[in-house]
């Protein structure tokens, strides 16, 4: 058994080379320079869970972790030219550092080596793991077009968030841990266990990172908070206060979206307390956990195969604060 | 043994239809759209020649064929944004009609689902055909990119060129028909003849393709001519003019490259024929044909197999005359 630390060093031993050819060196370069910025490589890491929680960590468990990280990085690659992000980690993003066509092509061919690393999985487990490989891979895609979709619209309900937000992060999380399952060689019943854990977690990890935007500490934070409030972004929070605010707040909630005024954000934050949003978020992220947890006990495996997976739930709710 | 046509109806019946559920309408709704535009489909006819050329048709060439049939569309709608194309086939492009960040998702969710129908092929022969799949998809990514590289540079060679070309067009018709074959239980070695086959086909197809565009009746061609030699175009026949020119026609023409004067066209082509670029052309497309009939005879099957295959390379040496 492994804990997470000691698979991130394991994975990165594997992943950290070129996965692509020299040339041409204007398509490949860009690939190899995106991948090289690095990442908590927490998908793939979810794959190997996945497979010790049920058994010695099988070679296909990394294939499968670096078509999974691959398939991360072309769904950034690709999103940073939907969002015209200029940095990515705190370096330059390729369409910005080279061009947007170039961008785009080097997140093609990643999905394309994605598939090249599933291709070398023993057959017994391809298709299974091809064809949830394939509804997430869709599922991701349909997310970030309902995130741009959202982003227009006046209104978008709790549901809807919660559906786009699932669509955007949660199926991958879920997704790596299930594959990783399947080659470790788990049961229908406990790979669906495994996958609704995993999609609570993302959901949970999702409430955490907004409410952290609007009240976490600048300094345990790394960055100023309010960068959503800032942007008028739809998150957890904003769709909540919407949906609770009496008249007066609601008012004043929708003339500060309006306003780029200075104190904008102390202005949300004040009427966000004043409708126990802060209080309200800490209980939903519980919920989700809850969730997530419940589902980790109906798995039929010995507790002390568990902790790993716990031990990083607690890592990703306890990062950034 | 059907010939090329009743392969484009047989597929076409399989193929029109909606390839994306109904939700979200946003992303899916621009797919369906795009898919209906319609096109040849020689894509996919060729992959059920390649099975029917050693066998009966299986199923799996016709999830093989929407496989290649999608695969090739998505190439066509990232290649429209990179291109910045407002047409494709006389319709508005996805990004045209829609907006760029949509044409980048559907691109991605159209090649996930051409996985999703590679992954309905029997074990047996799915690595084989993923392997195949996986290679060409990269080198048409690395075509592009040459492509595009190619327009940005002063001078590139006749070898830089046919290496361009057969990565960004020859290579998908090569391995649909050898996936074909795959599907057919054709030997490897009868697959690499018939890989060679199309390849050299589609090789002489672009020497075609850039001799009408100079040279083509305007009646026939169904356009104007000229049209690469007013957007200075690296063509085969430019490539060729400036390596056989003498020093007064190469100056000539460099000239002429860097003018917008009325008679370019005219002047461009007058050098051409000096240079006998024209009769060039025609051997040069000559070769090409002789190379890919030496090896469609080197395969080991009926004459009366091959018979569709060699109408269809006369289908498409004809096409736009």
């Amino acid at each position: 058994m492994h804990n997470f630390q000691e698979l991130v060093t394991s994975f990165n031993k594997g992943f950290d080379t070129n996965h692509f050819p020299k040339s041409p060196a204007t398509l490949y370069e860009p690939g190899d320079y995106f991948l090289s910025i690095g990442g908590k490589r927490i998908r793939p890491v979810l794959c190997l869970l996945g497979n010790e929680l049920f058994n010695e960590i099988h070679e296909d468990a990394y294939h499968l972790s670096n078509a999974v990280e691959l398939f991360h990085n072309f769904s950034l690659v690709h999103d940073d030219i939907m969002d015209d992000a200029s940095l990515r980690r705190g370096k330059a993003t390729i369409h910005t550092k080279y061009d947007p066509s170039t961008a785009l092509l080097v997140g093609d061919v990643m999905l394309v080596r994605a598939y090249e690393y599933l291709q070398k999985i023993q057959s017994a487990h391809l298709s299974k793991i091809l064809q949830l490989f394939n509804t997430t891979a869709k599922e991701v895609c349909e997310g970030q077009q309902l995130d741009m979709d959202y982003a227009k619209k006046d209104k978008v309900t709790m549901d809807e968030y919660i559906h786009m937000i699932t669509l955007k992060t949660s199926v991958l999380l879920a997704a790596s841990l299930e594959m990783g399952a399947i080659i470790g060689g788990a049961s229908s019943a406990n790979c669906k266990h495994l996958y609704e854990f995993g999609k609570n977690i993302g959901i949970a990890f999702q409430v955490q990172d907004d409410y952290l935007d609007a009240f976490g500490d600048a300094a345990l934070f790394g960055k100023e908070p309010g960068g959503d409030i800032k942007q008028n972004k739809k998150t957890f929070l904003l769709i909540h206060a919407l949906e609770v605010a009496n008249k007066e707040q609601k008012l004043a909630l929708e003339n500060l979206l309006k306003s780029n005024q200075e104190d904008k954000v102390e202005k949300v934050l004040a009427i966000f307390k004043e409708c126990g949003i802060d209080i309200w978020a800490e209980s939903s992220k519980a919920k989700y956990l809850k969730q997530a947890f419940e589902h980790l006990e109906s798995i039929a495996v010995t507790n002390d195969r568990i902790k790993p997976l716990i031990e990083l739930a607690n890592y990703l709710m306890n990062r950034n604060q």
